[in-house]
Parts: C-alpha cells; sequence; structure tokens
C-alpha cells in the first residue's frame, strides 16, 4: 500500500468507533467502551509500525520509534481520540492518523531520525464527560490536581478514579510525571483548524501562533418552584428570564469586545412543564485575545443575570514558541501563522515549558464539534506531507 | 383516637413516601417504587375501615363503603398521591387523607350514608413521567387512547406498559372503563388551593367555579453544532438567542393578555459547555380564562422564537356544574368560589359528563409544586369539616 492508502484504510478504521448512528456524530468519551475500542486501534498500529507502546501513568498512549531513555528527548506528534457529545470525526483523530501516516511517509522515503520519534493518543482532551479539558496533558505536567481529578463525576455519578477502575487502570498513579515529560523534547500537534481562517486565506496549512485565553464559568440562577397553572406572575420568582438575559448579553457582549461567549450547556430544576423552576444553572464559555476582555465579558453577562459568575476553569493564554513557530512556516513554505480561541494538549503541555507547536488544516465551512466538522482529503493529505516535513526537519 | 388524631396519624405515615432528603420535596411517579408505597398505604387505610378495596382496569384505586353495583352510582371523594418532580406534600394527598378522614367524622356522628360512598386514589394525576397530567381519569374516561398511553416513554425509555408490566399489571386491560364510571354519582376532589385567592379573602375553604382552559406546546429551535471557542459570531446559527426571545416573550405575552405562560422544561443538544447548541426543546405551558386568549399567547410565544409550537396537549375549559356548585357553596355557609388554572381529573370527569365539584383549601403562601407548598393543620380539618358536610348531604 501506498502512504496515502493506508492513510485511507486507518481513518475508514476509526469511522464507527463510537459513532451514533441517529446523527453520524461520535461519543467517545474517555474510559468508555468506545474509548477502549480507540486505543486499541492506537495498539494495534503502533504494533504494525514497531513502535514500542508504553501508557503513562495518567493514560496517554505513546508510540516510540527509538528509545527517548537512551538517546535524549524525542520528537512527538500526534493528538486525541476522545470526542465532545455528537463531535465531528477529525478533531483529535485527524492528528493521531497524521502523525502514524507521516512515518510511514518518512519511512518510504528511507528517511531515519537522528532523534527518537512518536506517536501519542493524549487521554480526555475533551473533558466531555468530566467537565476537565486536557485532563491528560494537565495531569501530565500537575496542571490538574490527581485528587482532583479522581472525584470528578461525570453524568451519572461514576467518579473518574470508578471509570479508570472498571476500565482496569490504576487511578492511584494519576499525577505529575517527570518521567514520561523528560522524553518530549518537542511536541507538534497537528488539528483540523476549527474555524474558516486558512479557507479565508487559500491554504491548505496553517501554523498556530497563540491560543486565546479562555474559561468556563457557571452562573446559578435561584428561583422557587411554582405551579405553573395557579401562580399569578406577580407572585413569581422565574429564573428563566435571568437565563434568557445572560444568553442575549453573551451574544452582545462578544460583539462589543470582539470576543467569543457561547451559553451551551443548561439545568433546569425540577424541569417539569409545568413548573416555574426552583433553579436554572447555565455555562458559559468565553474567549479573547487577552485576558481582561474575557473577564470584562464575564463580568458583563453577569451582570445582565443579576447574579455572580463561578469560575470553573480557566487557561490563560499561550504563546507558542517564536523561534519554532517561524521556523516551522518558513519551513512550510512560508504557510499563516493563525492564533486560535481552541484549547489543546499542546498549549498545556506549552504552560508547562515544553517546547510545542501546532499545525492546522483547512476547514472550509469553519464548522467543528459537530457531525458536519470536514477537511477534503487533498487536505488531510496535505496535512501529513507538511507534519513529516517538520518531523524530518526536527529529527535531522 | 379522635378522627383529628386519626388525620395526624394518616398524614405522617405518608410523610416519608417517596421524599427526598436533599430538598424536602417529593418525587412520587407513576408505577415507581414510592408510587406503589402510597398505593399500599391507600390499601391499608381501606382495610382498617373495612372499606371494599377494587382497582380499575387503568390502576385507580377505589375504597367502597357500601355497594355501587347493588345500590346504584355512589359519591366519591379523593384525588391523587403522586406528585410533581419535587413537589410538596398537600397537591394530591391532602384530598385522599381528608376523604378518609371524613368517613371517620360521620362514622364518629353515627351518621349512615344512604348512597355507596368511596375514596378514591387516582392514577398519574401529574403526569410527571410519562408527559401526560390526569393519565388514570383520561384512560378511564376514554379521553387517553390506551395504545398511546402504552407506548408514552419516560426520560429513560421506558414505556408505561413496561413500568406497568414491571409494577405487576397488565397493561393489557389499559382503556375507557364503562363499568367503573357507572359506579360515580358524584365526584368531589378536595385540593390544596395552588395559589392565594382564598387568602386574599379571608377562607378556609372554597368551592371551584371553573378550570382555565391550559395546554403544552414544544418548541424546537434549530441550530448547527459548532465550537464555542473558534466559530466567529456570524458564522453561528445558534438557538440559544431564540430560547431567550421565547423565554421573555412568555412573560410579556402573558402580562399583556391577562394569562399564565411559563418555560419550565428545557433540553438542549449537544449539550456541551463549549459547543454551539445544535437544537434546543423548549416546553411552553398557557393558560387563560378562554381559548382564544391560550391561543394569542401561545402564537405569540412562537413569532419571537421564530419558529412554529407543537401542541402536545390541550384541555378545553371546564364548568363545574352551577347547581352542585351553588348547593355546596351555601351549604359552607357561603364558601368563596373560586376559578383556577390548574388540571384536575375532577375537570376530566366533569368533562365526560360525570357530576363533579371541587373544594380548595387556603394556602397561605399560594405556592405549589413545590416542597414550600402549605396548608396549616386548622385549615386541613377545616377541610375535612367541610367535606364531611358534603358527603353526608350529597348521601342524605
Amino acid at each position: 500500500m501506498t502512504p496515502d492508502s493506508v492513510f485511507d484504510h486507518m481513518w475508514q478504521a476509526l469511522q464507527p468507533v463510537g459513532r451514533v448512528a441517529s446523527t453520524g456524530g461520535y461519543r467517545r468519551f474517555a474510559w468508555t467502551d468506545a474509548d477502549l475500542s480507540a486505543r486499541e486501534w492506537f495498539a494495534g498500529e503502533a504494533a504494525a509500525r514497531g513502535l514500542d507502546l508504553t501508557v503513562d501513568r495518567n493514560g496517554n498512549q505513546w508510540a516510540w520509534w527509538g528509545d527517548p531513555d537512551r538517546d535524549g528527548p524525542g520528537v512527538v506528534a500526534g493528538s486525541h481520540l476522545d470526542s465532545v457529545p455528537d463531535g465531528g470525526a477529525f478533531d483529535g483523530p485527524l492528528g493521531v492518523v497524521s502523525a502514524f501516516a507521516a512515518i510511514d511517509l518518512l519511512r518510504s522515503r528511507d528517511v531515519t531520525p537522528h532523534r527518537p520519534l512518536a506517536v501519542v493518543n493524549m487521554t480526555d482532551e475533551e473533558g466531555a464527560r468530566f467537565g476537565i479539558a486536557c485532563a491528560g496533558s494537565r495531569l501530565l505536567t500537575g496542571a490538574l490536581d490527581a485528587d482532583r481529578a479522581r472525584a470528578l463525576r461525570d453524568d451519572g455519578g461514576t467518579t473518574l478514579a470508578e471509570a479508570m477502575t472498571a476500565a482496569g487502570r490504576d487511578p492511584g498513579q494519576l499525577g505529575r510525571d517527570d518521567e514520561t515529560l523528560r522524553r518530549v523534547g518537542t511536541f507538534v500537534e497537528l488539528h483540523v483548524e476549527q474555524g474558516r481562517g486558512l479557507d479565508d486565506l487559500g491554504a491548505a496549512v496553517g501554523v498556530a501562533s497563540r491560543i486565546w485565553p479562555h474559561g468556563r464559568w457557571r452562573l446559578d440562577l435561584q428561583g422557587e418552584a411554582n405551579h405553573a397553572g395557579t401562580t399569578r406572575l406577580v407572585d413569581r420568582r422565574d429564573p428563566m428570564p435571568d437565563l434568557a438575559r445572560a444568553v442575549l448579553a453573551a451574544r452582545s457582549e462578544a460583539e462589543a469586545h470582539g470576543a467569543l461567549a457561547t451559553i451551551g450547556r443548561v439545568r433546569v430544576e425540577p424541569g417539569g412543564t409545568n413548573a416555574v423552576p426552583s433553579l436554572v444553572q447555565a455555562w458559559l464559555d468565553a474567549r479573547a485575545p487577552d485576558e481582561s476582555t474575557v473577564r470584562a465579558v464575564v463580568a458583563g453577562v453577569a451582570r445582565a443575570a443579576g447574579t455572580t459568575a463561578h469560575e470553573e476553569s480557566w487557561t490563560g493564554v499561550v504563546e507558542f514558541g517564536a523561534g519554532l513557530r517561524d521556523r516551522l512556516a518558513a519551513l512550510l513554505g512560508g504557510a499563516p501563522v493563525l492564533a486560535t480561541g481552541a484549547g489543546h494538549d499542546a498549549g498545556i503541555l506549552a504552560s508547562a515549558g515544553v517546547e510545542a507547536a501546532m499545525l492546522f488544516v483547512r476547514n472550509p465551512t469553519g464548522v467543528s464539534h459537530s457531525p458536519a466538522e470536514h477537511a477534503s482529503r487533498d487536505d488531510c493529505l496535505a496535512g501529513v506531507e507538511a507534519l513529516a516535513t517538520v518531523l524530518e526537519e526536527l529529527t535531522r
């Protein structure tokens, strides 16, 4: 098989894993059967190439060509295989499949790396099940406390510790892992672009400049449960209008500040058709080029809802190292350099002092976290080519 | 024990059934363990009084003093024992407990009814589990089709047929039940008031005049799933602002029309914190003194949300018979006569041609469908006294 057809073959093998027939989207949540199937696929691809598989204490999978413990820190390419609820096929898997395919390309050209080279599958990047994005890299670098992680619960009440135990892993081993970190000299994450920046520029591949600061806030809107059919309007303490004002403010504050703000998750108690709610909880996702703008947007939304916003997570701005970034852009023939609003494991590693970079592959509609997420086969193969070029250069 | 202390004893025995420790509210949903416990309690109270227990094909429990098949249609008092999610202790149970207590009062006064007399526990009045309110009375009168009822699903995907089978009942028997209906000459449902009408009038007990027409509508607000951190505002198809406009319109349309409109149940897909929703579903409860006003409110809300409203249920106005209503009000010393926005089994039976009336007991805060729902012990005992007076008169 040619490297291109091997790419196609890998892509097709991953297609059915965790796919929801009714939507065509994916539900590959950490430590579920779908996730375990994706991990088996990864182990199989590593074995097929004679790569050495290691699974670190936090569940991240590494497939090494060469020995970083003997020959010094290596170059790692990869991404993640988990998904958001009803996510697309590309967010995550494209980076992992492309890393294997880039190795195939180097081998087909008889390129021998002079540094160890690995493919990684980072665990639980989306945080769809336990609520913390990039959990695998945050645990690896110590940015997420192991005790806090073990106690995280999914919607069914299962803790991360219980989920890992059920999947045959030892949650007692979670936590900062310097032994694993020491092996990573440089991390390059290839990812489908999640906007239309490259399409506007007419480029198939780009390089990341920075990740916007971003966070998640919870708004608790208190009301008083009451009968919808008998309680006079003046006697109601209904939190739904506060939610409405928060939703409209999220849009207007984002517009006013050149930011992004989204309320995409809502919980209504008791949630009866004929009950005035006693409590509405809404989660606000806010991002902007700088921290003070994010804070201004969040404050504006909370003010509109007449409440305070509880910060559930916060990630400061990530600047990818300018030296590596510019070197890669030049190497790729002057590829565009773009900022992104999305968090990634590469950002977590960069924040922890690991040399890291990202490549983006064009997404013509910009749609992501959706079954409609798409990149063309030609652009995906251009991404593999670019990644192979980068890996050859970095392991020279 | 005096009749008053028997009332207290019954009330206390029901307190723990289906109670949620964290809220103090109740979750007594049809055919759950809590519901089955409440049914056992009912059977025990019937047996303790030597009443003949029958359970009709639709699951409604009847406790007869006298034989309606031999002596002709009787007088039935009662209500229901199920609850909304985190409902209060009074909505439903007060009517059942008061009916048993009224019989105790008649017996303590050596009153012998000259017509058969019964206490009833109607099944699934709230519709909290399967979505159709007054399911027991609607099935009994044929207002709800048996095939449709059997196929109703709860949030966990369990059908009503499966739930009844699991509870040891035969769902094949569901449907209009003329044999049972023939036994009911007059139905009197005592219920805690769900507003502050009696409190404003300084009366402990009142009589219902009519039930406002009311219904439930579903709004399907379509969007496109997308990444909250990368999708430009102009590229979004976010249905949440449509929800916000629907919520605000529900309030303003209700105010403008002298109606009630409530959105208390919302479903967001995919429901991720970092995902622009692909779909928001919202349920609108609307009620008004007349049908055209309800329709105008619903149309206004749908227009604000830029969608159409799907009618999930509709109940026309119920006028309780003026003869019985005025007779009871006079008998109770000129008790106030009030309309209500809440549906009740008495309304379903009245619509099916059964002579029916309702008594309301004062609710000082007007709060209902909430753990805070309350009526004073004195007012509850005044309700029992009023019900005993009514039953004595109707069985004279």
